[in-house]
């Protein structure tokens, strides 16, 4: 495994390595790696010849008052982990190398960076948007993997790629969560051992959901109505959004038919988390 | 000479094109073609093994009260034209296939496009950035050439490039002028005899600033003074900004030290015209 921080290194590695050897495999990450990470490395390990992990705390992304400086960063376990899973390059760029002085341009997918995380996150998937199109133009890859985890990022990404003509295919990956249910996410060390049981709830909430759906329930708020009364019932969660929408237009839906997408956010003591759940055909 | 409509053959062209045979240089254009483009293609035709134009009158640079609908075209004789400099490709998408239904990203270059053209065509940029991001996209090319008459526009675009990461080389030709000085444009068609002449008086001007530079004037507003007088005092025009910005940055300069652009843009009868030139060091 080699771990490259230059911007045309890393491009003249992807030239070369697609022109002889085959194709390329790129999971972008902001690195604290965990077993979702994990599983978009093996998904993308499996279906390219090559692997590239990139590990960029991305300010773009981070509103004025969030979390950029605490954000957890430790890049010798992100090594040992992503040697663990054979990745053949770790790229590790500079942020005065991504955004140096002058920089000015931004990538915006509108409609679809509204609402749900962008509706209190305002410039949060004009960040993404940015670094994940640099990303690509830098690594070059055949086949990007994302979480479902964050479900508006990567219908955002999906879009950008196919609005910009993108020659990469951007492929979702289901949510690993914890035994207990909590999803993976970086920011769960944030956590007390009580804010961690409370954020539960989440996960239950959306069982609950997919219960009510598979039981014939197809009313959007009637079902809304139980998942927030869940949620209402942990004092330490304060609920930031719970909407139903289409999975792919995310467009918000009275009835959930054919299918639909729970999303949900919400504050455990300072962390603001969020979770969703396919609502079954 | 080949005619693709067609986003996705385009782009298996150029990555055969590359993998076997060479370089692609690019030209893209909104069609009617004139000398300036021709140049555009010549240039291309010598740095590079194969010369690719686009045709697509774009509409998302388009203000609602511009002129789109009215944008003159004549695809037969571009297509002569083209043949004439030994195309390879002209590229003519459709509408349809480039904005599909649901389209809604966008590439906005902030500070370059505000202000001088920006300030009063305030999403054209955007649209020029976001369209050129697809083209280069889609063609895949080593180089790309774009006239120096549009000088905002190529800041534009060199910025994108280089923010983006985008493995294309945005070079800048020479504006090409009538016999009598008047800047090739698309949009002289528009002109009458009598609004064509007036319109002379923008080069006229332009040489009358390098002519005071040369001979030791350095401070912006002295020119633009002369530069302004030169234009008022003919009746057809009707000025919509005279500035005097550094070619690379387009900050505005007070003093042009060591070098700096003259940008102008005036209403001739219904046309907005512009043109430019450097002043020397």
């Amino acid at each position: 495994m080699e771990v490259i921080k230059d911007v045309q290194e890393m491009r003249r590695w992807s030239i070369s390595f697609r022109q002889n050897k085959g194709s390329v495999g790129f999971v972008p990450t902001m690195g604290f790696l965990h077993e979702g990470h994990l599983s978009l490395m093996k998904a993308a390990r499996e279906r390219c010849d090559a692997l590239v992990v990139s590990i960029f705390v991305n300010p773009t992304q981070f509103g004025p008052n969030e979390d950029l400086s605490q954000y957890p960063r430790d890049l010798e376990r992100d090594l040992t982990l992503t040697r663990g899973v054979a990745a053949d390059i770790v790229f590790f760029p500079d942020a005065s190398q991504m955004y140096p002085p002058g920089f000015q341009t931004y990538v915006q997918v509108e409609e679809l960076s509204q609402g749900l995380c962008g509706a209190d996150r305002p410039t949060h998937f004009r960040g993404v948007a940015t670094v994940v199109a640099k990303l690509f133009n830098q690594v070059l890859p055949d086949q990007a993997f994302f979480g479902e985890k964050d479900y508006q990022q990567l219908a955002v990404i999906k879009r950008m790629a196919k609005d910009l003509d993108m020659s990469v295919e951007v492929i979702g990956c289901p949510i690993v969560r914890e035994p207990d249910g909590l999803a993976m996410s970086s920011r769960n060390v944030y956590l007390t051992t009580q804010g961690r049981k409370a954020a539960l709830c989440l996960n239950r909430s959306i069982r609950k959901a997919q219960e009510l759906v598979r039981s014939g329930n197809r009313q959007s708020s009637q079902i809304l109505r139980e998942v927030i009364k869940i949620i209402e019932n942990e004092p330490l969660l304060q609920l930031i959004y719970a909407e139903i929408r289409h999975p792919d237009s995310l467009e918000s839906l009275e009835q959930i038919v054919p299918r639909g997408v729970l999303l949900l956010a919400a504050r455990v003591e300072k962390t603001r988390l969020i979770d969703n759940g396919y609502l079954p055909e």
